[in-house]
């Protein structure tokens, strides 16, 4: 959400990668706007990722029906509320689960992939605060559709470790909104390349986890928490607009900034092109050591 | 804890790997009657480790250097109180750390490697819970002495894993608290076969982070914080012996299940051989499979 637009997008496509526009934060105008000049930049295959709890899901799918987007991918919510209609349409669908048992779920609803994403990723979250490391391998075995790992995969070690898990892809998020193209605001993305280990905590634990860097805003629900807030004050004290202010606007103080916990290695901002194909070149070079060192 | 004693540790070590006591549950009597035992039954090295703030750390120590114990994992506390003591009598020391900046101060004080251990590991973890797939290669990048990870890894999968972001080596500590050979009571045992996803949580969060199955005792400590117990009020709850109560006597209601959040995906249990000999030919077929992908 307000990292991934066509600009993203069509560099990672374009990079042998599959560049997927983040339509969360998007109306049904703006995502059309968006897959037109994604078109217009980048003769491969993209993708949408559309949050199923978000209120405008139903018009952010027509407008991918409308245009014939090849790839969904479907997220924070039911995997069983638009993966027909799409799938009628030819449409691949990927569904983002946190768990082994909505992985099967996913499974059952048709979905073509799943995507099983570790409680290390950024943004929103499963309860349940599964690790990549005993998702992946649990989801590999829990269904026989292709899995793509994601939560913690910053480089090509980190996608080399998810194949080595059985994973047959990788979703990137924290390392491609640390890009040029991303279209977050420069001072968050400066303020996550600055972050240690240990800034970037899961907040709103039980009612809504998301991780985020520990900001004053952060720090204010987190203590609100301790002093036992209801779910009612917490989203009173969240408000709307958040993440906007924090991702987007960069407000680094009231705003959301959400971002994996991997965010504190990265270390630089190139072009989503350099870190794809280092990605793909690291990978290769990491297989190649692993080979080197099996050999008795 | 309480589940690896000699027996587990010379199987572990006959079978190629290094076996390693846990002592933070013995006395110095228990652990010289332990080390004796395990020589008799092993001609490999093998090792102790030692959480340095539990009060009879120094008599431990003590027992090691009189035994000629030739490797000492230190845990649970600075890396500079017995590391000196151990490196001037020969003794190889790796230093458990839970972060990269505490893997900096463990490589200063002269240890002869890390094992970085994610919060998805069982027991007493670090508090500001960062994940395997960030830690590993956050200590990788900053330490020069070998790292070996630990947290999350109960197969051929997750040590190829381990290896490819860049670890040397592999701490396994759940999937060996499985085995015929841990020292762990049955019903302990049995209970994390049944466990699912999501039943192995962090709990004493912010005061002693600890991982272990959600029981009704845990559940107790996690509705007591929630209702703003203080740390004083949570240590009186915890009371002292849970963990033997636990793992070594079965108590699975009243007493500390600790167990690596990897524990919900174990089926069965094996001897500590079948789990070592496994892990490494599964380690050789996932090299294999990954080497075979990459060939365009």
């Amino acid at each position: 959400m307000w990292a991934s637009g066509w600009r993203l997008a069509a560099a990672v496509s374009n990079a042998g990668a599959l560049g997927l526009i983040g339509a969360g934060s998007m109306d049904s105008g703006l995502l059309e706007e968006h897959i037109v000049k994604l078109g217009a930049a980048c003769e491969k295959p993209f993708g949408v990722n559309i949050p199923v709890s978000n209120k405008r899901a139903g018009d952010l799918i027509d407008v991918c029906l409308h245009h014939r987007v090849p790839v969904v991918f479907t997220s924070a919510g039911g995997p069983g509320v638009y993966t027909d209609r799409l799938k009628a349409a030819g449409v691949k669908v990927a569904h983002v689960v946190p768990s082994d048992k909505l992985a099967r779920k996913a499974e059952s609803a048709g979905c073509d992939a799943v995507v099983a994403e570790g409680t290390e990723a950024g943004g929103h979250n499963g309860l349940q605060e599964i690790t990549s490391m005993v998702l992946w391998p649990s989801v590999v075995d829990a269904v026989k559709i292709p899995v793509i790992a994601a939560g913690g995969i910053a480089d090509g070690r980190g996608m080399t470790a998810a194949l080595a898990l059985g994973a047959e892809g990788v979703q990137v998020g924290t390392r491609y909104a640390l890009t040029e193209e991303s279209s977050a605001h420069d001072a968050y993305k400066e303020a996550v390349l600055r972050s240690e280990q240990g800034d970037i905590p899961l907040y709103l634990r039980s009612y809504m986890p998301t991780r985020a860097i520990a900001n004053e805003y952060v720090k204010s629900v987190i203590s609100a928490q301790r002093d036992g807030a209801t779910d009612g004050e917490l989203a009173r004290i969240r408000g709307v607009g958040r993440s906007r202010m924090g991702i987007f606007e960069g407000d680094l103080e009231q705003g959301e900034l959400e971002i994996g916990q991997v965010g504190s290695s990265v270390e630089r901002i190139v072009s989503a092109r350099e870190v794809t194909l280092e990605m793909i070149a690291q990978y290769k070079r990491v297989i190649e050591r692993l080979s080197y060192e099996m050999t008795p």
